[in-house]
């Protein structure tokens, strides 16, 4: 009866490769006639970002490390912003916890929802994506893998593609004058695993977003003997403790002294830089690949998921991010039913007219919280069309723009901050231990009711 | 008159990609037709290894960093075993120099040879190779090509592919049980670029090769509080001055605690993994990719360079090495002599039986001076196929018996020996400065004759 089953290969297994299998699960359940999947995984288990390893620079396989998750790291926004709306944190747990919970409680959180199904089985683990090439006369994709542990190489065809690969991997480093001459610690964050081994060393983050933001308070946390955080536009401008300070841009490094552009000059033994992540498809010709800057509207993705110039092919969470777990729902139920004909895509001249609303609309924001609701209602919008499970979106918003007051208020303390969630109203409890004391980043440990002293 | 101009692509523009330049260029100053020529180079300058950044892990457009080399290392075997037989040391530096050069030394020296002809022209740099294809029915290779800065992706097509991309960049990594629980600085040697912040600490190199020799001894030469190197399966057995010490096998790793194999235990503030390096050619089909570990003479190579199931298809190079820069001049003017249709390539079977006779060989091999023989003689059996300039291969291997000697000798102190060339029958002069106590490799400073006090 039916035509030949479409394909769809999902190019990774974090987030919002995960999203995308759920949302396929979801409609199946329902007896929806869903196409044949393949989710390509070049790591041995799912969780993407937050599936931690020791690893850095390339894994055992030789491939790029994927993750930039570091020891003791916690979520820096409040797990009630970023909560699914179809499987809550209560059900995941069946008890409150805190609001902001650490690295291992999230992998955990997300991978359970997918436990719950049987989608592990449509993904290959530790097999990478080479090469995608679209084929003009039959409309399909030719997908390259490598099965990394053999080294089998495959090519197959392909209906769609859906790009989940994420954008926070391939470091953005630029040069700085001077830094070759530098004989200290050296890294860029998505090489950063830890700051136990910066107690008492003179401690430079050069950035003055999230990562040198977290990163310059783990330094602080694990006993820096002086942390500086150094900003190209403006300062982070966060209440900061004795110890740690913001400087401008860095102008020169001569050995181990770093000089600013200010004429202030500091002694560092660390050097992170935060200076961010590209854009990177290298399995991907250029007509398909995304480029440009981390922004909250890239260009030529129409509703932020469809590739303008071929949209068989999607993207998910190529985004800057403040919703992250939720938003990638409402992205991957979108591009599901763009897939199944459920939804309908408008013509290529309707949908650049979309882009150009919206990025017009983006181009007009200055402050974080009118960016945060510029992404809420961007999800609202794409929740709309699919039957993901609406939830109060303003709220939401509110509840970020509450922790972001509260960041102001106290950097080092906002962790320990409780909110309510807006899927089921629980309100948070705080964990047992402060942010600031604690130094176990564990389930086990995040778990137990009568920790341990430290 | 001719038929079209064949088509060479060379992959990497190193020691070996360089060598294989410069094996087309010479034949053609004598008038000979070549090949059109098409080096793809990642970096932006040529050297491989020996071009030195100050970068790990990924590079500024993404690409896994080509280069292992670390400020401050010196060759490790004497320059009078790798001296070109077409570009001798003295004829580029005028004078006598030191038989242990640091690495600026040498770049400036292999990069000097090319100077003095016009192949630059022939390197794209900042292009990297992410796919290689060959076509059955037409007999020639597709090769896919991506301009870095520019995210520009070509196809071409090719005659014969040169593979000099190397094999001492992508780093193998074992796991070791706990080693996730350490919180101390921890790198594979690949990222390794100096051991100045490791002064008072105490260091662990994981491995008994080149890599663990040099990284430990760095970590000496810079003040580490103490150094163990931890061997598989027996200790390098150098006499190692007070507070460096061999130890066998890590059994388990648990914060800043290591178990040996012998039951012994030791803290440690920083571990380098000199665990040895992978072949891998991402961009290759299986069935053209080049596996295995690093020995003298790798299953399905004939003469070490043809690849058997496909002979249009070479690899430099991909020996585990001794003689290096001259071994890949003797392989690259053979390969040049073989597609010029100067050299016969024999049948499939008689290649078959050769790859058999040579490993035989090599793996009756039980000591380090027999397995420089075996190098030395399938240099020799190279080199009688071409018109490469002859040398005394024999005397070559008494100048690296010899430094074997005077490193069991004296392994703070061989680099300060002195061999003569082979070549031009030139004794190097001491370096002005003890390997010991010398903390500055650039060219300028081995170059000056009176040096400022340290």
């Amino acid at each position: 009866m039916n035509a030949k089953k479409k394909r769809l290969a999902i190019l990774g297994a974090g987030p919002s490769g995960m999203a995308q299998l759920r949302a396929f699960e979801s409609a199946a359940r329902q007896g929806a006639d869903i196409p044949e999947l393949v989710c390509f995984e070049k790591q041995s288990n799912w969780g993407g970002q937050w599936n931690y390893t020791w690893r850095t620079g390339l894994d055992k396989h030789g491939e790029p490390v994927h993750s930039s998750m570091y020891r003791n790291l916690w979520s820096n926004g409040p797990k009630e912003g970023l909560e699914f709306a179809d499987y809550t944190f209560d059900r995941h747990f069946e008890r409150p916890i805190s609001s902001y919970p650490p690295r291992s409680v999230l992998w955990d959180y997300i991978s359970g929802r997918l436990q719950q199904s049987d989608v592990r089985k449509f993904i290959r683990f530790e097999t990478v994506v080479r090469g995608v090439d679209f084929v003009r006369e039959s409309g399909q994709f030719v997908v390259r893998s490598e099965h990394l542990p053999s080294g089998e190489t495959a090519d197959e065809l392909f209906d769609h593609i859906v790009v989940a690969s994420g954008h926070f991997s391939v470091p953005n480093s630029p040069e700085i004058l001077g830094i070759e001459t530098f004989p200290g610690i050296l890294m860029h964050a998505h090489d950063f695993r830890g700051a136990e081994s910066f107690r008492n060393l003179d401690v430079l983050v050069v950035g003055s977003s999230y990562s040198a933001e977290d990163i310059g308070s783990q330094a602080y946390k694990m006993g820096a003997k002086s942390v500086k955080a150094s900003y190209r536009t403006k300062p982070m401008g966060y209440a900061w403790p004795k110890g740690f300070e913001e400087r401008p841009a860095v102008k020169q490094i001569n050995g181990s002294t770093v000089r600013f552009v200010d004429g202030t000059t500091a002694h560092v033994d660390v050097i992170i830089l935060c200076t961010g992540y590209l854009h990177k498809y290298p399995f991907l010709p250029q007509n398909l690949a995304l480029s440009g800057a981390n922004t909250l509207f890239p260009e030529g993705l129409y509703r932020g998921v469809v590739w303008q110039r071929n949209p068989a092919l999607f993207y998910l969470g190529a985004q800057d991010q403040w919703l992250t777990f939720n938003m990638f729902d409402a992205q991957a139920w979108y591009v599901r039913d763009l897939i199944l004909g459920r939804a309908h895509l408008p013509s290529e001249s309707d949908r650049n007219e979309s882009i150009a609303k919206w990025r017009a609309h983006f181009e007009s924001l200055t402050e974080a919280v009118e960016a945060l609701r510029f992404q809420a209602e961007y999800v609202r919008d794409l929740i709309q069309q699919t039957d993901y499970p609406d939830f109060d979106i303003d709220a939401v918003v509110e509840v970020f723009a509450s922790a972001l007051r509260d960041k102001k208020d106290d950097i080092m303390g906002y962790r320990d901050r409780s909110y309510r969630s807006v899927m089921t109203g629980t309100m948070a409890v705080p964990h047992h231990t402060p942010w600031i004391e604690e130094h176990d980043d564990s389930l086990e440990r995040y778990l137990c009711a009568v920790p341990d002293g430290l």
